[in-house]
């Protein structure tokens, strides 16, 4: 009998089909660095014809696989066990088709984010959702992760701009997700939308329509430097209160500050501040002008030390210079960095970060905070050095306890980077074992045998197969008493 | 063995558990009128602990159940089976919680659409999904049907302002969908996205968390009235292509237009018209002024016979008053209307109405067409004698072909009244075997047996219990080769 690897390499040809040591170094982590395992093999699929040979093959081998784009989740989602193919898709990043009438394109999903905003702008359209790492991350690992960015506040996420997909499902059938695109979405159960966060435990995307965005008429971006932490939290909710609506409302603290201003991505922010509050507007040219007035006065109200509005393209690129290296800066700090994204009501920004600050301090962690404040998603960050396993467990540990604490305050463990493997006994604290088991049946349906991206997003269950009864939990609901929670 | 209804009639006292057959006359039909059928019983519960008990009860006896708000829905969504119990949702219609900084508000599934937006008016505060029928319509209907309106071409469907909810699954027990409200939505397979549009299918939602939006600072409402319906197709192109995102962009078609004038809604329209257009914009006021002058330049484009604008509440609502009574208007036309919703893309509209007019005149039927222009969604409505038979058949045969047209200019069979009994042979036109067997399996994992409102939405299947297994479809995809459909 030959391989699974040698089947592969029928189909794919030998440049497609790695498996040396070396070779797979490339695959072993994700930007979870925590968790790394250097998977069995990795295959490069250019057609859909060809990803659905290569499940179909794996399945009957039952061989687990995991998809992946460019590999910057930082929830562990693309990492594989040493038993799984990965099924790296970077190869299919085609656009496969625009619509200027009736916006929307049809792309690959290898294609990088930001090259589908390019292949399009001379349209004056844009793809809307824009994670930091849209320069590099894939659509298809996008609507993977459901995937955010600092323009999601007004635009929303990657899951309100999917419009529908070709999928092969884990056992190699084909599935088309959602409606036709260029109309009212359809009226039937919403498999996209559910398909979309799912993270790559339900089968393969290999052709995805997503909505085009047309270009606001006119951007301004003004940021502001604080003294504490609170004056820009409580301007951010001013912002809010006053009807506003930015297309950003990011803030960095003073840890990340110093951290951008002494790297490659020094953006000028000053570094005395306790924070820096970044507002981006856009609109009627008219509007922005007077919505700019209201935000400084904003900024004046809360005692901002020093108010900068960008004149042009270069400004503006510059005001967000410092925002999107963050992380790149971090890199400085030490040789690992945990990237957080728990969630709070806006409101409760203040008391979130006053308890994360708590929590890195009883850990003896250094900890730094840039922030979608207007969603009240944190991205609380903890360098540390992955080699020495006592700092490594500290941070999981702080990590944990700044995640319960986003629960507590009424938010969520994630808002956008996913579980993953990393946050997988952590959903726990926002769900009920009923609720949980729901969603193993659903993602069961999908994804029967459990091998396409076994060990992710989901606690482990003791067996998948049995789905046709529910938990016998009708009773102790109903002896609790329903109603409020 | 007491009967199901004498259990009921324990649980809930006599008032509140109706069996005659008088009783039940008003629980025969929604608004798609072809499909009747008296229930066996319908029950009044108050509180999601007596909505648990009944649906434990009715499970326990392998009753088949059915939900119902207000029983507005145009696809037989809520028509109960003579076996079946309805689940009358009217009496649970307190509004629970109401958050002015996070912006959401929790109520019951019978709190009537407008009465929310009234309760939370005051503070410059509204629901944004408007179906024709929100002054009566019900939040839960809503959220089962993933309720459209006008003007959810600029503010989305039911399923993008509905957050979280608490649901009672078809075998009693309780399960909270989404995530915690006010905050940037959790990182998880999307069951709320998934439950809403499930047609009642997979549970009752007793307690249900929506956004709400700010009022728009101004609003200006226009009017126009063009000599053919090939003319206001054009200008919504044209709005649309010039960057304008109107809140609303609604046409009425001739026969409309004079069934409207015939009748109490009389709105003043001019009844010579072919078609009149009616744009609403929002937003910033001196923007609008701006906006509504390139408005009238593309009305004065295509030729338009007159052209209306709002100058204050009043004419904004007299301006509305012909649209939102066009379809008590038609009651005028005959004894039944049924309404369709089928979608096409917007550039296919004039295609479509030309198709729609002459399949009515093959079939000799009453056509009226009044529809949401921006996002394709037709609402062709065939007046008929329902209680005549050939009369009958021969509208829904009408209704057959123009669904199947809009199928085939790359639209859908419904955009907004879902599938329910009337549409559930016509999903097939939309969908293969394998996406309907995805849709069933992921239904069966919320409702196994079946007794949740069964035959709605989907085509029966032969047996539900066997959910572990893909159908062995893999070997016919792959010969088809795959890629583009």
């Amino acid at each position: 009998m030959p391989s699974p690897e040698a089947l592969l390499t029928r189909e794919l040809g030998p440049d497609r089909v790695l498996t040396s040591p070396d070779a797979l170094l490339a695959w072993e982590c994700d930007g979870f660095t925590v968790h790394r395992s250097r998977p069995r093999a990795v295959v490069l699929p250019e057609t859909t014809a060809e990803v659905q040979r290569i499940v179909t093959l794996l399945h009957g081998e039952r061989v687990p696989f995991v998809p992946r784009g460019a590999g910057t989740c930082l929830s562990g989602g693309p990492t594989a066990g040493p038993d799984a193919v990965v099924i790296d898709l970077a190869r299919m990043r085609k656009v496969l088709q625009v619509s200027l009438v009736d916006l929307f394109a049809v792309v690959q999903p290898g294609v990088v984010n930001l090259d589908l905003t390019s292949a399009v702008a001379a349209h004056g359209l844009h793809y809307a959702p824009d994670p930091s790492s849209q320069s590099v991350c894939t659509i298809g690992g996008n609507l993977a992760e459901n995937a955010g960015g600092p323009h999601c506040f007004k635009y929303g996420m990657t899951r309100e701009h999917v419009l529908g997909a070709l999928v092969v499902l884990p056992d190699g059938s084909l599935a088309r997700l959602g409606g036709p695109a260029g109309a009212r979405a359809p009226h039937e159960l919403d498999l996209i939308g559910l398909f979309c966060g799912s993270e790559g435990t339900f089968g393969i995307a290999t052709e995805i329509t997503v909505r085009l965005c047309r270009d606001q008429q006119s951007i301004r971006t003004l940021l502001a430097a604080f003294a504490s932490m609170r004056d820009a939290c409580r301007a951010v909710s001013d912002i809010v209160a006053a009807g506003l609506v930015p297309a950003a409302l990011e803030i960095l603290d003073q840890a990340t500050i110093r951290a951008v201003e002494a790297s490659v991505y020094r953006a000028g922010y000053p570094a005395d501040a306790a924070a820096v509050l970044l507002v981006e507007l856009d609109g009627a040219a008219d509007v922005l002008a007077e919505e700019a007035e209201e935000v400084r006065a904003i900024f004046a109200g809360h005692g901002a030390l020093r108010v900068e509005q960008a004149q042009d393209a270069s400004e503006r690129k510059r005001l967000w210079k410092g925002r999107k290296g963050a992380f790149g800066a971090m890199g400085r700090l030490n040789t690992d960095l945990y990237v957080l994204d728990g969630v709070v009501p806006r409101t409760r920004l203040e008391q979130a970060l006053d308890g994360i600050a708590a929590i890195g301090a009883r850990h003896g962690v250094l900890l730094t905070n840039v922030f979608h404040a207007g969603d009240g998603n944190l991205h609380p960050n903890i360098s540390f050095d992955g080699r020495d396993p006592e700092q490594t467990a500290r941070t999981i540990q702080a990590g944990r306890e700044i995640l319960q604490l986003c629960v507590d305050l009424g938010g969520s463990v994630s808002g956008e980077h996913g579980i993953g493997s990393e946050k997988i006994d952590h959903i726990a604290m926002m769900y009920s074992p009923t609720d949980l088991e729901v969603m193993a049946r659903v993602r069961a349906v999908f994804n029967p045998d459990g091998l396409c991206n076994p060990g992710k997003v989901l606690p482990n269950r003791s067996a998948c197969a049995e789905v046709a009864k529910w938990p016998q939990m009708t009773a102790r609901v109903l002896d609790a008493e329903a109603g409020r929670p």
